[in-house]
């Protein structure tokens, strides 16, 4: 019987209590890749981490900027870097199409070519293919499917995702998952999953025979929708093989939030404590808090950079449009307790004139800012789990902050 | 008779050699402003000089970068700055329709909503009124117009449009002009260069009246198309009065580029030589040599960085379009005599990747590299001044460069 078949019983939890884990260095010999968690909530799964890469140290819990195209949206590296972050997410489906593995090659890596020192995670493609491209047709072998750009055919497999990946240089490399849109009949969901997990095998041989330990590390992924017993079956068939890193895929993407984070609690205590839990495109500030209490070590969203393109900003009373007329003379700084170049250089009316007059600067000082915001959460989650009063910070997030939307917003 | 009719003979100059300005610092007493010519070419009329504003000293030849919505598109005042910019200009007509007067007041003026605080040049409007807005009609007593932006009735007059620009507290004024597209013919020019002087007294009244000079400097602005008459007759009505400097306006609007540098050879030594000389609308690193060579002082236009945002980017042998295919492989700096931040952190393939996907970052770094450029050229122009060896520099820089156009980029 498949370990996917729904189970008869309650879902059993593995060993994810925080407590077990000791806070030490958790570094394979040889590999390029280490994993420490050092320090844990006492009432939550909350904890901090390092995780550390050839390219440098990152603190958990650590959100990472998308970098879609081989940048992040109006910024430079730097100033990415300044924000605060760490770690950028750059997508394989985009950079394979443009501008190619040749040219990245020959540019001396991605890392190179766009400017960034620090880590870089490279999603599989998987994602764009299915909500993306064209005429994505899977396949045991792999997926064919057909540039959003041109319409020329292309095809992804278990084996070229690892290639390409490590072929440009990422530092952490994401098996190539199968994942199904919602709504979904149960049979599309766990026949998904079930490839995800034999594309898995196929990402771990792959990796392994192309040397990747040496200079990277390979995450898999857990699928499984919304289906408890499927969530939990993958999660325990991922807790067993040879990753560096758990991701949690296929959530946040339009569920309600209660249902993401029923899903996260069944999920993350499965998955082996002693190495980083990764929830993929999940990216509002209330979702990172939701999701550090359960346990989560890493996160990615286009979510920051993409509202801040739309005028929609982060404060710490929830997040404003900006181009809604109460700011157009408002002369102070939108959140007067971020230190973010938008907020300590120029007033609220300020970029509400550069909404309103569709000015470019505009687009660049929001997306700084929500970043910015966004990074200023992290840091006070990774101080507030030190400081062992992680549930108080979270409370106090919460009865200030007001999301807008009641879904998550992906 | 009217000083615009048709001169029945050659044109005299007037007493422009640069050889008469003596290298003194030519300030008026309680005013806020002063200009000096500190050295001058041997070989042609170009001439060094410094302009002081309350907000600080301007090196000349200069070129003054357009802030169009009180914003450089793409950057931060910051950036503008580094680049080596010193005194920007922004335009009237867009500011008093978006924000407004009332909103940059409350702001405390326009520098402190923009966070540029280096001088600021505005010009009157007229010329956004002319060429972008609707139903532009012209009274003696002013110009009626309809916003671009929502077709809302508005009227601009020159006593209003040195209101504005003192209200917002511009470091220099340009007094409202009347200008008309080419083809016109020479009824219309005549009448609007006519209009232009009528006008620059009232301004010259207003300018008086609302204290101008504590605060500011009035410049005035020849016209009379491509009429050598008209020209000659509109510099010498502009060099008699009371202004503290002289724009050359209705130039750089398409006519081809010897009829540009005809009638500046024409209006310049008209012009007083203890005056700054404003050519309005130029900015083409050619054409910035050629009106240096031709004693002025002062320029602006949004080309450069119009071009950057459609990928065309200046380099000492001439313009290049960033999309071409030939950059998508050319992983060096795509200008290695260049120091700006786009030639010094990323590669030409880089920024040919930007552009092919259409991401804005590579807006921002074309923007900053052509204002670089341009910014360097000034140098360039200066320090061979300074050196007594402008006419080599002029050709040697002329020798290289290949300008795209054969006509005026304006």
């Amino acid at each position: 019987m498949s370990p996917f078949a729904p189970a008869a019983g309650k879902p059993q939890h593995g060993c994810g209590d925080a407590a077990d884990v000791a806070p030490s260095v958790h570094a394979e010999d040889g590999t390029a890749f280490a994993f420490a968690v050092v320090a844990t909530d006492m009432t939550s799964f909350a904890r901090r981490g390092v995780l550390t890469t050839r390219r440098g140290a990152v603190q958990t819990p650590a959100f990472m900027p998308v970098g879609t195209q081989a940048t992040v949206k109006t910024l430079l590296p730097r100033e990415v870097r300044e924000v605060g972050a760490e770690i950028l997410l750059c997508n394989t489906y985009h950079l394979m199409l443009r501008p190619g593995l040749g040219t990245l090659v020959a540019a001396g890596g991605l890392h190179a070519f766009m400017g960034w020192q620090g880590p870089i995670l490279t999603d599989s493609g998987g994602f764009q293919i299915f909500s993306l491209a064209g005429n994505a047709r899977v396949r045991e072998s792999g997926v064919t499917f057909r540039s959003h750009i041109d319409g020329s055919p292309h095809h992804l497999d278990p084996e070229t995702a690892v290639a390409l990946q490590l072929g440009w240089g990422s530092d952490i490399v994401m098996a190539l998952d199968h994942l199904v849109g919602l709504p979904a009949e149960y049979e599309a969901v766990r026949d998904a999953t079930e490839r995800t997990h034999r594309w898995l095998d196929r990402c771990i041989d792959a990796f392994e025979d192309q040397g990747g330990k040496l200079r990277s590390a390979l995450f898999g992924i857990c699928q499984g929708g919304m289906d408890s017993a499927l969530r939990t079956a993958s999660a325990r068939a991922l807790a067993e093989v040879d990753v560096a890193g758990c991701a949690i895929g296929g959530l946040s993407v339009g569920e309600p939030k209660p249902v993401m984070a029923e899903m996260l609690e069944l999920v993350a205590p499965i998955l082996p404590p002693d190495k980083p839990r990764y929830l993929m495109g999940v990216g509002s500030p209330e979702d990172l808090w939701m999701g550090a209490a359960r346990g989560v070590d890493m996160f990615d969203c286009v979510l920051p950079t993409r509202l801040a393109r739309n005028g929609a900003l982060f404060t710490p009373d929830g997040r404003v449009n900006i181009k809604q007329r109460r700011f157009a003379d408002r002369h102070e700084s939108l959140d007067s307790e971020c230190d973010c170049e938008a907020c300590t250089g120029f007033s609220a009316a300020y970029l509400h004139h550069l909404f309103r007059a569709r000015e470019l600067l505009g687009l660049r000082l929001a997306s700084l800012h929500n970043l910015r915001f966004l990074a200023r959460q992290m840091a006070a989650i990774r101080a507030s789990i030190d400081a062992g009063r992680f549930g108080t910070a979270h409370a106090s997030f919460m009865d200030r902050y007001r999301p807008v939307a009641a879904t998550v917003a992906g």
